[in-house]
């Protein structure tokens, strides 16, 4: 995929944490409300020859973060995002490259959106899920992330 | 710490993963009931200057796949370890090395042992923690284990 000029931001954001560039995660696409990373199963395998859980976990927990950072990049406003807590689901062995998508857990940002601009600090729900390449689900993640604006 | 020949070859299967080796885990400490996992801040930095919450995730859950696997060992039976859910919350960033600690979240192992015995399959729930300097805590993790007996 050819990225704009802020997913090449975010991208190169995402590469500056060692233990990212590590992993090899990169952007895969950004499409409609949803943003999915990717990463190589070579560098992110475990013991048993599948995706090992931290790295899933990372790529699911990085993707939603990627997303409420550009939520806060539409609203036009700088704020450090944070992940609060997570829940995750390890639903079957992935063996093949690792992609995790990240969409918005409830119906509208327009609450995320509200309290950013009114109070400066706004809290919201993410989903993210890595897909299996046969159509089922390798592993899911709920997650609630702040947004903090800055100065 | 001196490490035993159990926890060294729990150590070297650690590091046999390529994800786990970038972030250079290594075993801390098996005390009581507990198993102590460490790994240095600058391969696990994000982009505040804090503990990647990746490889703090990371920490808690093979902290606590640790302690799991050394029980089956201690039954003398050879088993595949699994976690099958987790719940982090993420308290406070910390900016120094990582430790976590694991401990078996209920009131005692038997349960685990007679279901692995008997039916050659149990599940678990630990808990984990990573410590601040200061005596708070930065993550703490909830997670369900399955261990399957092999052959």
């Amino acid at each position: 995929m050819q990225l704009d000029d802020e997913l090449r931001a975010l991208d190169a954001h995402y590469r500056s944490m060692p233990p990212v560039a590590a992993m090899d995660i990169a952007i895969a696409a950004r499409e409609g409300d949803t943003l999915t990373l990717r990463a190589p199963l070579a560098l992110n395998v475990n013991d048993k020859a599948c995706a090992f859980g931290g790295s899933l976990v990372s790529l699911m927990t990085l993707a939603g973060w990627g997303l409420v950072t550009l939520r806060c990049h539409q609203l036009g406003i700088d704020a450090d995002v944070f992940v609060a807590d997570s829940e995750i689901r390890y639903l079957a062995p992935l063996y093949s490259d690792l992609q995790a998508t990240a969409a918005l857990a409830g119906s509208g940002w327009a609450p995320f959106d509200d309290a950013l601009r009114s109070r400066g600090r706004a809290r919201v729900r993410i989903a993210a899920t890595v897909p299996l390449p046969d159509g089922g689900v390798a592993t899911t993640l709920r997650a609630g992330y702040a947004a903090i604006a800055r100065g």
